[in-house]
């Protein structure tokens, strides 16, 4: 049982993505509504696969070019193999399907939630949640298909499947350093999750409102249209979006989060094998569980959340959102308590009674596997717990929004004053939270605690994924139902479904900055050790100005993001008022409009617009660690430099998007407040009021903070500590004891006299030492030698195979001449 | 000569405050003009003083509870001297002294500005930039003369005023002890400023804008009558508020940042000189010349700051702002030059040509007296380029201006928009200036390299702040003119000093954030030295979680400064509205408005909402040194937690300050652009165009972040790091290698056998040494003891004075049984 644990997460991802199938074919079975219902949906079909297909383009481009580069890297670098490149691809392959299969169920279910709504509420919910658990399984089953096939193969290629010395290109190593190159090529995978993600998610949100903006500068200011009126050729574009960001953005932020984290955590684990002298084979699942934990808890994930997925459900048609949101935590509560137990389980059985884990400065303290299990709690609380914060700050009727409502009485200005206040208010608890977590994990089980309470949290992706879906195809699903003209009442159940989603969006950010946060941080730990630095000291002056120059990156980020929205927008205006220029009978509605040239725009400016930010994530990294490397630098020294930029980039990146998702949520709720009515000053105050369009400028603020510049702050910190990862081999690369070749080192030189002047040797003493476990042979030889008239001590120690130190010693035996 | 270089800064302030005196006498003697533009300044004069009066109120309070909590510490920590209450004290009254000087003088120059512009604008220059000079003689004067002073008492009352070792409180200390003693204590002068300034600069950051915006409220939109309309009760409360922000607070922000940057350069310069093996008196200067340095750079800028300011003058009547620039650059540029020779001259004579300093991982390395003063010419550059950056992303016609314009015309919505892009884009030149200049003046000297860095761009304060004071008076000038309906032409000339106190203005924020930064970085070395950490690891978890609380501080300062203007403007539109309606015949004139009430309202309410934010920053450090203490956490460990703490804040407050400053400069530069009218989209647009409303939206979220929370964020930084370093002897404290008290340390204890069984001392043998500059007596002393069976060889070394080491040794000679 123990030596095949390393393929239940195979089997686990394999489960998740054939239940992802039958509950496809279920949502596409049911019935799609008329003809103008199907005619909208597919106009947004299309246009998503338009964005995909032009997405796909450059992506192959990118991966081309980057998969040259791995290639060169791979060439130069010892320890970098080959390999790295095909698991690069597959990373982006898989992460492009991911979004692929969401962006597909997500436009193919919000018709079918339409038609749904026209009969039963119940069956409205179950066919968007649905839509929502195809695209939470697709992630989450494909991340963990994917990490986990492509260790087992990196296992057995490196490793030939068990933890033992083997030789690696000619040169024997250790299993701890095997073990090394096989996760070194396993963060190929990772890169290539998160580059799309960079691309899925920047683009995405420069997409959707570059065509929101768009569509509502020429059709409802100019043209005097109202909103999603299909006469306007943005409005495809405009739904579309929201499936490009809110859909596909997510899906691949937390595709990217998802790898990446139960990556870090497998790196770390193998330095708490280290920490335990190398190995404990004894303890079974091959020796490597530790290792094999986070892949176990990511793969007992998707299951729980099929479970969860399976708990959400309403019975009454009179529902209301109480029972909805009900309905959508019961699922989310019964999932987290279940990888709760799930942790406790797999940490008791998978981990030995006590482990030594080397901390900094305090040496090597026993861990019991208990504080391990308290450790993954941690991330399980961080998850709930800022889902709550996020809640409180940007939720309707809470007294943040009702204070940037009272606000909004006296002017834009004081409306937008309030926000931004609101924003970088909510950073405080957001801030101590993840302060406190990143305390306690580590207290627990050190930065190995750390990266398991990153895993435990992620462990219900797919549930979140889902809950998070669910809302944009609701929204889609209100927008087709008032477009094809329906009954009053089916509005009104969408309605119902749409603002529960409001609140999962919110709270999905929420948990996309966490996942991010800790993600980093554990990408971080593993970066430092890969590098064998001996932590990042900011007292050295060049790392301390990298910390700064890491701080401001995402400031510059968002900046560039929230330009590159007004550009991509202005684009989109003058193809709008082209075609109300050109098309004869447009405004009458029968010329027909040219979506597809829309959405044309808005995907290659989206593209094009996020090339500045996308080179500034991936090109300060390398200019921090290639420029100094030009001038000579020592390697360390660039080591602890980019670390210092790392630790810039996330304590900077973390606060700008609390700030500005938070900021944006609450400008938007703040205008939804006045479609049900506020009081502002004991009056009564509706949608068109003085107060109502200050509250929409603030909305108009807050639209790319929190759909553009905030989420991408996500990519930005995990990208950049992802790239510092992939670098590391070629700054530090395996100075963590071992050897890595066969090792000769003079111990002693000790000249005593100078009486003789022809060489000679004499003395010779060797002992010899054998690894039981890993067959490392280690012999010191000493003997002495007089040359030149000095006598000289030599001590001389060789590690290697058994072969290689026997060649060593036989050919130093042929040289002594013994005087004995 | 070199001897009484000690008393060198202290006759140059004295002179300086000399020249100050005379040109303050010279201003006032100038016509105050007639007796409508005398009445309207006296009222902003009282009002000024009213709001003097009520912070000296809370400011007493606030001394006498921070003098008790010091005396408790004083009494607690061996190292903490109690003078270190009177040097703070002595602080916060000089500061305040010095703000009351700006205040007062800036409230009289104004009149007489306008007075002068009647007939000259030479003669207008004149006095308006004489009244700058005063403020800026002042704060620099008074700076240099208390830091000065208490150091040459703290000299020659724990030193004798030599550098030798010497019994402190019974206890033998090394002439480094003793100085460390000496800076500590003088770091009380030092918090003593900078709490003032936190005082000054938050309270009238939030005085001015709720003025402002309480005037506004009622007066123009409610009642409808002009801006400086003497029938609104809050004018005089406004025109008050420009001098308490950008007078007082700027003035108090600058005199804790100079006082802050000399003590820290002393600070290492004393480390300097421990690098150095303790003592360089050969070289002159007592043997204290990398101390005597700094504050010899900061008398020196006085004088050269006095002579730039002379050179500030225009001839002709028909000169444009250009002319007025150009004489204000020809002040400045030569200082900066002088100041540069001046390091030149003193960095070669009051050094060693050649110093070994402490790089961190890198050992001792040698540093040219030359290399020290390449790092002063980076400070000098640092200051000069930041406000040429400052002035390009603010600045009138500059291309982030023009494009802030131009979004404009599409709603408040895409002013702010880019508004706040162009805020974040600003710190991407402004971050890499500053850490360029941390590593090249580290790479040139180490971070006695930084300190003197920031030295070297403090010495011209006394001119920064003359240019940056005369703004606010030509503003005012402006104001009084305007209200005593004056011939146009008095406008006029007070518009040309006006346009270029409004580039002055946003420059002078550029070097105080610079000043800030640079100080800030200067204080964090000298709290490291202080504690005798070895530098800060944030791969620690803790000082990482740190590393995120400091960097979530500013942010949420930030907000409670800008929710802080939002609360106290609304007491004020209740008072004005109330006045409106109690006073009978104010509308009509013929009833005079309470001015005084409204000056009293913006003064309580704005001393009152400062406390949360005065309560965070003060609290936060204190919370994170003391709580781990309770609970028996390792003093070292936290001192480096508190260390990443500070990191934390410096890096997040740079970017904010940057980003809040740089985005309400340039929305406000943004709104002017339209008075002289603006082409967008091929079409002229004025005051009143809806473009110029969505400009002024923009300008109204613009004013708390530069006024307020922007100019907050340099208080916050330099009082974070401050408040370490008074706290450091608490946390660490003197671990550096020599003795405190007189050392006995066992050296060897080795067990040889036990044949005897009798006490017994044999084989006596001493070994003594005398270090010739410091007196302190070495002594190892070696003996074999046998006890209990056991023969035992001892070896003790005995570290202290003469008389110390021989008492030692004459009871240790009276146990010893010697066989010989």
């Amino acid at each position: 049982m123990e030596s095949y644990m390393i393929y239940m997460p195979l089997l686990m991802a394999a489960l998740g993505l054939l239940y992802m199938f039958i509950k496809k074919s279920w949502v596409l079975k049911q019935d799609a509504g008329d003809g103008k219902m199907k005619e909208i949906s597919d106009y947004i079909y299309e246009g998503a696969l338009a964005f995909l297909k032009a997405e796909y383009k450059l992506l192959a481009i990118f991966v081309v070019i980057t998969s040259i580069l791995l290639v060169v890297v791979s060439q130069v670098v010892d320890t970098t193999h080959w390999l790295i490149v095909i698991a690069f691809i597959f990373g982006a392959v898989f992460s492009a399907y991911a979004g692929n299969i969401g962006m597909k169920i997500a436009t193919k279910t919000n018709v079918r939630t339409t038609q749904a709504a026209r009969t039963s509420l119940p069956n409205a919910l179950k066919i968007s949640f649905g839509g929502g658990t195809v695209m939470g399984l697709g992630v989450a089953g494909l991340a963990v298909l994917g990490l986990t096939a492509f260790f087992i193969i990196f296992y057995h290629q490196f490793m030939n499947g068990e933890w033992a010395a083997a030789e690696f290109e000619g040169v024997m190593k250790t299993p701890q350093e095997l073990m090394t190159i096989v996760l070194e090529t396993l963060a190929g995978f990772s890169l290539g999750a998160e580059s799309i993600a960079l691309f899925a998610r920047v683009g995405g949100g420069i997409y959707t409102k570059a065509a929101d903006v768009g569509a509502d500068l020429v059709g409802k200011v100019e043209a005097g249209i109202p909103e999603d009126d299909p006469r306007n050729p943005a409005t495809i574009a405009d739904n579309v979006g929201d499936n490009v960001g809110d859909v596909a953005g997510m899906g691949a932020d937390l595709f990217g989060s998802y790898v990446a984290t139960v990556l870090a955590a497998m790196v770390l684990g193998n330095y708490v094998i280290k920490d335990m002298g190398g190995n404990i084979v004894n303890e079974g699942f091959g020796g490597i569980g530790p290792i094999l934990l986070p892949m176990a808890i990511a793969g007992v994930g998707i299951i729980i959340s099929v479970i969860g997925t399976m708990l959400v459900k309403i019975k009454s048609n009179d529902a209301k959102e109480a029972q909805v949101m009900g309905a959508l935590n019961i699922g989310n509560w019964t999932s987290i308590v279940l990888v709760a137990a799930a942790c406790f389980g797999l940490c008791m059985w998978m981990l030995p009674d006590t482990m030594q884990m080397e901390f900094f400065g305090e040496g090597l303290i026993e861990i019991s596997s208990m504080n391990v299990f308290f450790a993954t709690l941690v991330g399980l609380v961080v998850g709930a717990v800022i889902s709550s914060v996020t809640e409180y700050y940007t939720g309707l009727g809470k007294s943040p929004i009702l204070k940037i409502v009272q606000q909004s009485s006296t002017g834009a200005g004081t409306n937008i004053i309030a926000g931004l206040a609101t924003g970088m208010i909510s950073t405080f608890p957001s801030v101590l939270l993840f302060a406190g977590a990143i305390w306690a994990s580590y207290a627990f089980a050190g930065f190995y605690g750390v990266a398991l309470a990153a895993s435990a949290m992620m462990a219900t992706t797919a549930m979140q994924l889902a809950i998070d879906a669910f809302g944009p195809i609701a929204d889609n699903a209100g927008g087709i139902a008032e477009m094809s003209e329906q009954d009053p009442i089916v509005r009104e159940r969408t309605d119902i479904l749409d603002s529960v989603g409001n609140t999962t969006a919110a709270t999905g950010k929420g948990f996309a900055i966490a996942s991010a946060a800790l993600t980093s941080l554990a990408l971080f730990a593993a970066y430092v050790t890969f590098t064998g630095i001996d932590g990042i000291n900011i007292f050295k002056a060049p790392v301390l100005a990298m910390l700064f120059v890491g701080g401001m990156v995402p400031v510059v980020f968002s900046a560039l993001a929230m330009n590159a929205v007004g550009k991509a927008a202005m684009e989109m205006v003058e193809e709008v008022r082209r075609q109300f220029r050109d098309i004869p009978g447009i405004m009458e509605g029968t010329g027909k409009p040219e979506y597809d040239k829309c959405v044309d725009i808005s995907t290659k400016a989206s593209l094009k617009e996020m090339m500045l930010p996308g080179l500034l994530t991936i090109g300060f990294p390398l200019l921090i660690a290639f420029v100094p490397m030009i001038f000579g630098m020592d390697h360390l020294a660039i080591a602890e430099m980019l670390g210092g930029y790392m630790a810039g980039v996330t304590v900077s990146g973390v606060l700008w998007a609390i700030f500005q998702n938070n900021a944006g949520g609450a400008w938007d709720n703040a205008k939804k407040s006045f479609e049900a009515g506020v009081e502002i000053n004991g009056k009564m105050t509706y949608k068109g009021s003085e107060a109502h369009k200050a509250a929409v400028t603030g909305d108009t603020v807050g639209d790319p903070f929190k759909d553009t510049s905030g989420p991408s702050m996500n990519i930005l910190i995990k990208l950049t500590c992802l790239i510092g990862l992939v670098i590391a081999p070629i700054l530090g690369g395996h100075v963590d004891g071992q050897a890595s070749v066969i090792k000769q080192e003079i111990e002693q030189e000790v000249v005593q006299n100078n009486e003789e002047t022809s060489s000679i040797y004499k003395n010779l003493d060797i002992q010899k030492s054998v690894d039981a476990e890993t067959g490392i042979v280690t012999a010191k030889v000493t003997y002495q030698s007089s040359a030149n008239g000095a006598t000289i001590t030599k001590s001389h120690k060789y590690v290697g195979t058994e072969e290689q130190v026997e060649a060593k010693i036989k050919a130093l035996n042929q040289e002594v001449i013994n005087f004995k």
